[in-house]
């Protein structure tokens, strides 16, 4: 189905609120991956979807054809259900690090395709590399093997798959066009589809250090992704988790997977471990191997007291190239070079640990990345001492940060200060999963 | 003011409905006239502002960097007024021919600068052109030199003249945004005060053959320019026209040619002269030549009679390279090869005579251009026999089709057959001039 677009006619139609024919959406997803479509156009009418939205319809058809644009993978021969889960992004978010050999262990395939850092939010795949050695461009047959050996991989997003995507995403990144409930969704689940995933559970962030930091925006997005995941014959189950501060103690590369690490072994912080059990137990009813949430959960409780989880992990991080030696000696994980403390400036509770102020003073020091160019600086962190709740003398530790180069950390010290709010009474506790749809 | 823009958070502001800074919008201009910025980031962010607008302060910033994107004429050292009329465009719209050479026989200087047929509407430059010989690709010499000794000039836009509104425009036709009522004003606006016109007086047109077929349109359009006018110390006058039905009886390009010396002997279709003498009586009164529209309105039907005005076009054609005696004899004006005629099916009383349909047939026969490549056909024509109210027999012809390709003839035909309505009853009158503001 090639046919010459006429473009103007058709960005007039969806900018006055008209919808875009099955066939105009499959030419212009094909003219967007082949780069038969001028750019100024395609950013033109991603605006016009921004403002206007996209109907069921034209979403359907939109996220097949960026499907379609590329390779789709197949695991029917796996002897168990493949379940993938995707988070939009957090603050010390190391959650897949922990879920995915945890869901392995517990009879799950995990095909994980993971992204980099960006803006304030981590990156999977940054953590995973300070792993000496660890690959995360894998090819399809690398891809195939890990998966099937270990249960679980965690890789770069193939370029193979929904290209269409790729272009898009670049393309939405550079003109404000990202911010679209439907181009989220529809970009979200093509390469989930295109990845081969038999259900998903989304992991959608609500607060500061969120992308979309209200929660109404969340559940629109949750509810985008169920109904969409529904017309295309992808499960998706949707938990709204809390983003007001970070997930955990560690903010950074090498130490979110040391954290990552003490989860498996049993210990670690308290909210990592819930939300991993949480996301887990979704995972496993989806996938049809436990029957409620009850039953999930003790599973992945079963999986990380036998240190199953830690076996599944080494497995893996060996199977793509890393040394597993890191994994039991966390001290051959990269360190930076200085530390510096910061003191609560006054006694009392901590109120708030704000998670986007820590997210941006984190990518200061080159956790992150502000430009898709920039390097990354794999030991450089913020590791918290006092969360929530937590009360303070004057003169404590509130967190320390990890740094090589001085005059980040100087800008890095000023946010980070600011992120913590001391007052007199403790915060009334928020639930860190705040509600599950789909 | 150089500073290098990072436009997405700038486009990502103008979404959500924020306002952009002074320094911000002569950047951008700036940027845009020189393609420092990439043309897919000023696509979203016009998509962006047919979606939110522009404030007063946005709209005079933006219009004032338009103009010091060029070169600025200055006519202070001419003995009269400068005034200059501007249309949206409409079909058989010829009135620039008959009102430049009018007005600068009654006393003001005319500095016109004109477009060519895009779309279903005409272009006076592409008229002019079928005159043997007259250019309208002036230099700037030219142009004060013709203006100065014929009191008119009716010249292509030049290309130093707010050279940021001909990038923006080129990118707002190839993105479906130019359908935004600050975006046009200014687009206009920022012309005509490079042109150095002291005054301006638009012609809006409303109707089934105008640019903005709705009259809420049209009326924010003509509020928006003056308005915008006002801001930037230009005086604008808006008149409101009806383009349900095309003006004239001719459609075409050497034919509305013809049908301007008609008006300027005298003679010719009683709408085209009386719309020339509305605009030519504004314009008088703008120019502070005739203290009000009366006899503003007396000196436009006396330069008709005296043949001033006629004297007036004789000159400028001259001046400007045209055939002089194509005037006396438009017999030497290009002519179609073949002709067909169309009748009316029974009847009745003609209702409607829909100009858009015969704009668009207009075009399919080269009177204008469906792609900016596309060359027109100076002879190609329809005339009309009956406009709305006449009373016809069946089988009386209702226009006559001058062509030189066959093809083209058929396809435009049918359009022509349906532009025609013929009912029982006479339809209402509606008035030309619908009303005036500023």
């Amino acid at each position: 189905m090639k046919t010459t677009l006429a473009l103007p006619p058709l960005i007039a139609r969806k900018r006055d609120g008209g919808a875009l024919g099955d066939g105009e959406i499959r030419a212009l997803i094909d003219g967007a991956a082949r780069g038969t479509i001028p750019d100024y156009q395609l950013a033109a009418l991603l605006m016009a979807i921004v403002w206007r939205g996209l109907t069921n319809r034209e979403l359907v058809t939109w996220t097949r054809a960026m499907v379609d644009s590329g390779e789709r993978l197949e695991w029917s021969s796996l002897p168990g259900p493949t379940v993938d889960k995707h988070s939009t992004g957090g603050v010390g978010d190391k959650i897949s690090l922990c879920l995915a050999p945890l869901c392995a262990a517990a009879g799950l395939y995990v095909p994980m395709m993971a992204g980099r850092a960006l803006g304030h939010t981590g990156g999977t795949l940054d953590k995973l590399e300070t792993i000496p050695g660890f690959r995360t461009a894998l090819s399809p047959a690398e891809f195939r093997r890990v998966l099937t050996r270990a249960g679980f991989v965690l890789a770069g997003q193939s370029a193979r798959l929904a290209p269409a995507d790729r272009v898009l995403y670049a393309l939405r990144d550079a003109t404000a066009t990202v911010e679209s409930i439907p181009l989220i969704a529809s970009s979200i689940l093509s390469k989930k589809i295109a990845e081969g995933a038999g259900a998903l559970v989304m992991d959608v962030k609500v607060g500061s250090g969120a992308f979309l930091p209200a929660r109404s925006q969340a559940r629109a997005l949750a509810g985008a992704l169920i109904d969409l995941g529904r017309r295309l014959g992808l499960r998706v189950r949707a938990v709204l988790s809390n983003m007001d501060q970070p997930l955990g103690l560690a903010i950074g590369n090498a130490v979110e997977v040391r954290e990552a690490i003490d989860v498996l072994r049993g210990g670690g912080p308290p909210d990592v471990r819930a939300l991993t059990v949480s996301l887990g137990a979704e995972m496993l009813v989806l996938g049809g191997v436990t029957r409620d949430l009850r039953a999930g959960a003790r599973r992945i409780e079963e999986a990380i007291a036998s240190g199953a989880g830690l076996d599944r992990l080494r497995l893996g991080v060996g199977l793509q190239g890393g040394d597993v030696r890191a994994i039991d000696d966390p001290g051959r994980l990269p360190h930076a070079r200085h530390t510096q403390v910061l003191h609560a400036p006054r006694t009392g509770v901590v109120t708030h640990v704000d998670a986007g102020a820590l997210g941006r003073a984190a990518t200061l020091l080159g956790v992150g990345r502000l430009r898709k160019e920039d390097r990354i600086s794999p030991g450089a962190a913020i590791l918290l001492h006092a969360k929530a709740g937590a009360p303070v003398g004057r003169g404590d530790t509130l967190c320390t940060i990890h740094y090589d180069d001085a005059a980040r950390a100087r800008a890095a010290r000023s946010l980070a200060e600011a992120a913590f709010r001391i007052g007199s009474a403790a915060p009334r506790a928020r639930p860190l999963v705040l509600e599950t749809l789909g």
